[in-house]
Order: structure tokens, then sequence, then C-alpha cells
């Protein structure tokens, strides 16, 4: 599938489509036309059509869309029909939080291997992750190999950040989930995905002074 | 401030802006060009100039900005200058990592209050939160009067997060961070900022999928 020049906003938006006919599939539906989708989530059904558009063919005019093969096809192009072995950097309070995530697995993630520098953790486990044992920083590059790894959250504080996430791209990982307050710098080939929790409710504060 | 028609990218990047000149303030350095700014967070001198530029008039040419001034001033443009009594709904394993997270702390944000439904848990303590005894979730009204509450951390699962918004919004609540992987249903004058892990890694997935 080509995905050269999709805008970032329809992927993201397919994610969406993707959790709001996971629901609709919990309630039995098994039609769902764009109009239900739009109102759900606060968009048109032309975006959505239009967003759809770019992966192919879907649904049936007068019809809409069949739920169970929508979800299938989203999956398959967001590449989640798959499992991921993913590893974790950093054993903390947000990383303890992060292995016991049950939302990760149901869409596939595997959490595979921990990782901390901290000597009292190595050796231990986390309660969310009770069969993984913390490991050294530098058996990151081994692990990725014998787990085909190509996805990793980075769970450490901002100044450890920049090089785990160095390690984790020499080691062959292409996707980071950066918690790090810090912006990662890593090749062009390397996706990121940057969560900054104090950022969000920065924004908020922004939003709620201005009385929205 | 007028804040009305300011894009919502300028925003975001605002707290971009503020997490450097926070980082090279660490570094003893008192004034930054827009290049230096624009080359670390991979933007152009242009953007960030015109970013600034919604909010008022900043830095001198030649000189460059005197970073402590724009610190200052950035924090008061997204009401970190305060602090903000926040509080949280959900006390599981997210939850507890939340309220040990400093880097709320950090910015301003207080946690206050934690809330939960689990018999089991109200009257006990999460270890981030020492001082805060769980509270059933019917005791939010009184909470967010007593302490001026505008801000809410959700993390709670997907079934019951519209409920607990709801409540939370009747009661006065203004900003709601949500962690529960669903669309809030709230009035438009009810800023939602929405962090749902798995679609982050889902993201990444079609990314490295697709070669990024």
């Amino acid at each position: 599938m080509k995905t050269a020049g999709i805008p970032a906003p329809a992927v993201r938006r397919l994610s969406l489509y993707l959790r709001e006919l996971e629901s609709i599939w919990r309630t039995d539906q098994r039609t769902v036309s764009s109009k239900q989708l739009g109102d759900a989530l606060k968009l048109t059904p032309t975006q959505i059509r239009k967003d759809l558009a770019y992966f192919g063919q879907f649904g049936q005019a007068g019809i809409g869309y069949d739920v169970e093969e929508l979800i299938t096809r989203i999956r398959r192009i967001l590449g989640t029909d798959r499992t991921w072995n993913v590893l974790l950097v950093g054993a903390g309070n947000l990383g303890m939080a992060l292995s016991a995530y049950r939302g990760f697995a149901k869409k596939g993630f595997k959490l595979v291997a921990v990782f901390d520098d901290d000597p009292s953790k190595i050796g231990k486990t986390l309660s969310g992750a009770p069969g993984l044992h913390i490991q050294p920083v530098s058996a990151i590059p081994a692990m990725v190999k014998e787990k085909d790894i190509r996805l990793a959250i980075i769970a450490v504080p901002a100044e450890s950040a920049q090089g785990v996430a160095s390690i984790l791209v020499s080691a062959g990982v292409r996707g980071l989930l950066n918690f790090a307050p810090v912006n990662l710098d890593v090749a062009g080939n390397v996706a990121v995905s940057a969560v900054d929790l104090a950022v969000q409710l920065e924004q908020l504060s922004f939003q709620v002074g201005a009385g929205v």
C-alpha cells in the first residue's frame, strides 16, 4: 500500500474511527453510516469518507460500512492486525503503570522486555509484567535482535532520554513512544510519538484561562 | 489578553518553546536566538517569530530573546505562572503513576484530591500522593467547590469515563485530561485533552510499517 503523502491527521483519525467501530461492534451493531460515525466523533461524514478514500474503496451507498470489515481493514492499514513486540525502558512509576496497562495488549502490542539502569531494580520485575526481569540498558541491542523489536517506549527522566533513544535506534528500533519531556534527535527514518503529560495540562490551563 | 483565533498548533508549540527555554536556562545561557530555538526544535526561526507575535512583542533584533523574560511571559500566557489545583479520578495503575509524576508539580499543577468508586480503595492513599485519601466519586462536587478546582485528570476505564466527565463538568471543572480510550461528550466551554496510549502506539506501528 502506498502511504506516502497521506496527511498525518487522517492517519490519526483512522485510530479514532477504529476505536469507535470497536465500541459499535460491542453493541452488536453490524453496519454503520459515515453520518453515525461522524456524529459520534464530531466530524462531518465527508471528512470520514475522504480520510478512508486515501486507503481504498470502503462502504456501499445507501447501506454504509460493514463494521467488522471496516475494523479488519483499518487494523491492517494501521499494522495492528499483527502482534508487535515492544520493549520498555524505564522502570519507575510511569514504567510500572505502562507495563500494567492492558490497553496495549488489546491492540496487539506485547511487552517483551523491560530495561532500567538503576542497579537496585535489575533482576526484579514490575507488578504489571511479572514475567519480565528488569535488564540493564546495555542488554538492549541483543534483545532487539532476539525478539525482532521495532517499537519501544521511553519512560526515563529527561536527562537520560536522548542516550536511551540513540541506543534503541542503533539497535534497530524504528518507532519510539517518548514520555520524557525532551525533544529527541533521531534519524529521519525513525518515527517518534511524544506524550508530555505536563504539556497536556499546560494546554488545558491555557484554554481554561482563556475561557476556552 | 485576546486569545480567540490563535491556532491551537501555535499554543502547543508555545509549550515546546517553554520546555526548551527552561532547558537552555539550566545551562546558564541567558539569551537565545530564534535560530537556536528553531534548530533545537526542528522549526524555522520564522515559525517561532510568527507564533510569538500572536502574543505580543518579543526579543530584540540582533540580540535575540532574554531567556528568563521569555520563560516568564510564556508561563503567564499559558496560565502556569499560578498554581492550579487538580483532581484525579481513577486510582488504578495509571492513576497511581500519575499521582507520583513529579512533572505536574514542576509546572504548577497541584494534585489536591483523588477519587475512585472501588470500595476497597476508598480511604486508602496512593503511594505517589500519601496525604490524599481516596474518596468516592460522589464527593467530587463538594471538593471542586472547596478547593476551587478547574482541571481534572480522568484515569478510569472506558466505560466509566463519560459518567465521570459529566459529574466533573456539572461540578464546575472546565478542563479534562482524559486517559480513557473514549471520546467524551461535553459542553463547548469545556476543554478536553485526550491521551490514548494505545492510539499513540498504533500511529507508530503505521509509520514503522510504512517505512516512515
